[in-house]
């Protein structure tokens, strides 16, 4: 029910954002609370749900909260097995304590899997049944949608599109998953592979080799620049090509700090596609930004727990 | 309606198997007819639909007809695109022909789809909701059943795992596809490999290098016939590790001649998949050898039919 109020939390490692949504609609701006204040989850629990308790004052038709977390959960059960960066957060029955505090039907999801609801649900999924959405950022993180529905998998652990091997004799991935692409093309690999083609290229290193300056050189023309994004393409193509060739989707959708890099890895990556898959897979499919960013997380858990109350 | 008469038809590129079937039963022998006696589509649906209207005869409580074609076609229309190794069927609406020349409802599917749902309704692959379904033979062919549903993807393509790649610098795949997984563990890439493996130990090539007889080497102990299948199940498990990290099954199906090798194969294979995953996902994680070899595409285009009924 998109004219339902719901409120949505997205659960980050530095920060807890919570915002009264309405459908796609903050009807709130997005409040902060400092996520590595709390040495554990008792104190931060209490400070959420009095967040949410103050809110609800003002917003008495908020009927249910969703929350979405960064790191492994059991969906059906509603606990966290271990939260990425942040400490004491292993099997946690936090869904259920979150309903119980607020008397509200309470949702919890993984965070890759929220944003990939939201750019599906109201983003630039929409429209699309089998939907592919990838997050690119300090590591790469994923989430499917699949006829019509979040695929969830097995142990609710699907999608882990940083973990696929680009080279079954690659680097070493976080899991021995040697040639993960996350150790290709995260934030830090980028930075790093930067740092390697400017030297062997006989240039000066920038400063600044965050991926967003590097996007910025390659749009002005910098060839050492403009190779790196082509290998970056090369490499998240690989895996793309693989996921396609596997579950033929409609639309991947490609967000994260490193997707603002824009034509600069998008036009080599849509070449690399284009070469690698067949018509039938490539002719059709739609290659598209995320349309939200900071408030994907918000969006997603809150579109997921209103349908708690279809 | 598993007790439901139905008539499964598996076409090949060497011959056309057709069958009655109630649930996993054939009541019938398997009747096959020469799919290269016949140059074009028109003379060879003449002759399954004969055969067909001959059994009806015998059974009249046959209620409905599946098939399965090597290739890919439009599910929804009905339509072949293009099928492997049979020369003239280039959009051909064999679907509705076969359901007007019977009277019966009729549905066409993909061979590796149909092998997949039989694993899935009858065979290893029976009780699980999520199973990624493996063929290796000539080629390395695929399946996808996921919600308890057999997934098609969007131009009903998905489920092409020899397609996906093992290195983004590797061999060329048939698509422009480096790395594609059925480039290095196709029948006749088996054979390479043990070839180039036994000259580069200094020992003599065994006159039968098919993977049959290299698995039966395995097993007596030749090293360089364990090496072989140590470096398939690399190959192999690079490819269904990624499959496992975007998907997170409850089972991987492994089927078609290659499987045969069982434990020179499985045992790498599963060590390869424990190093590689995460608990989550290994740990529950079903390795299977699929149930049913030659009747497996009967079994599954007249289970899906079967469902056309209920």
């Amino acid at each position: 029910m998109s004219n339902t109020q719901v409120i949505g939390i997205d659960f980050g490692g530095t920060s807890v954002k919570v915002a009264v949504v309405e459908g796609e609609n903050l009807v709130t701006e997005i409040f902060r609370i400092d996520t590595q204040q709390h040495t554990g989850p008792d104190s931060l629990i209490e400070v959420i749900a009095d967040k949410v308790e103050a809110l609800r004052k003002d917003f008495p038709a908020v009927a249910a909260v969703g929350i979405g977390v960064p790191g492994a959960i059991d969906f059906a059960k509603g606990i966290t097995y271990n939260l990425t960066n942040v400490k004491g957060w292993s099997n946690v029955p936090l869904r259920d304590i979150m309903a119980e505090k607020t008397g509200l039907p309470a949702l919890m999801e993984n965070d890759a899997n929220c944003m990939a609801y939201a750019e599906y649900k109201y983003g630039a999924g929409q429209g699309y049944e089998n939907v592919v959405c990838v997050t690119l950022g300090t590591g790469v993180g994923g989430g499917l949608i699949l006829n019509g529905q979040l695929y969830r998998g097995a142990q609710y652990a699907a999608g882990e599109i940083g973990q696929m091997s680009i080279d079954h004799d690659g680097v070493d991935g976080p899991y021995g998953n040697n040639g993960a692409l996350e150790r290709y093309i995260g934030n830090r690999q980028i930075s790093q592979l930067a740092a390697h083609y400017y030297q062997e290229a006989g240039a000066e290193v920038p400063g600044d080799i965050s991926p967003e300056n590097l996007a910025q050189l390659a749009g002005k023309g910098d060839p050492v620049a403009i190779k790196l994004w082509q290998n970056v393409a090369i490499y998240l193509g690989s895996c793309l090509m693989s996921t396609i060739y596997l579950l033929n989707p409609h639309a991947i959708v490609i967000g994260g700090g490193v997707a603002h890099a824009g034509d600069v890895l998008f036009a080599p990556l849509k070449d690399y596609l284009n070469r690698t898959l067949t018509g039938e897979c490539f002719n059709e499919l739609q290659i598209l930004h995320a349309r939200f960013g900071n408030t994907a997380g918000i969006l997603g858990s809150s579109a997921l727990a209103a349908e708690l109350l279809d």
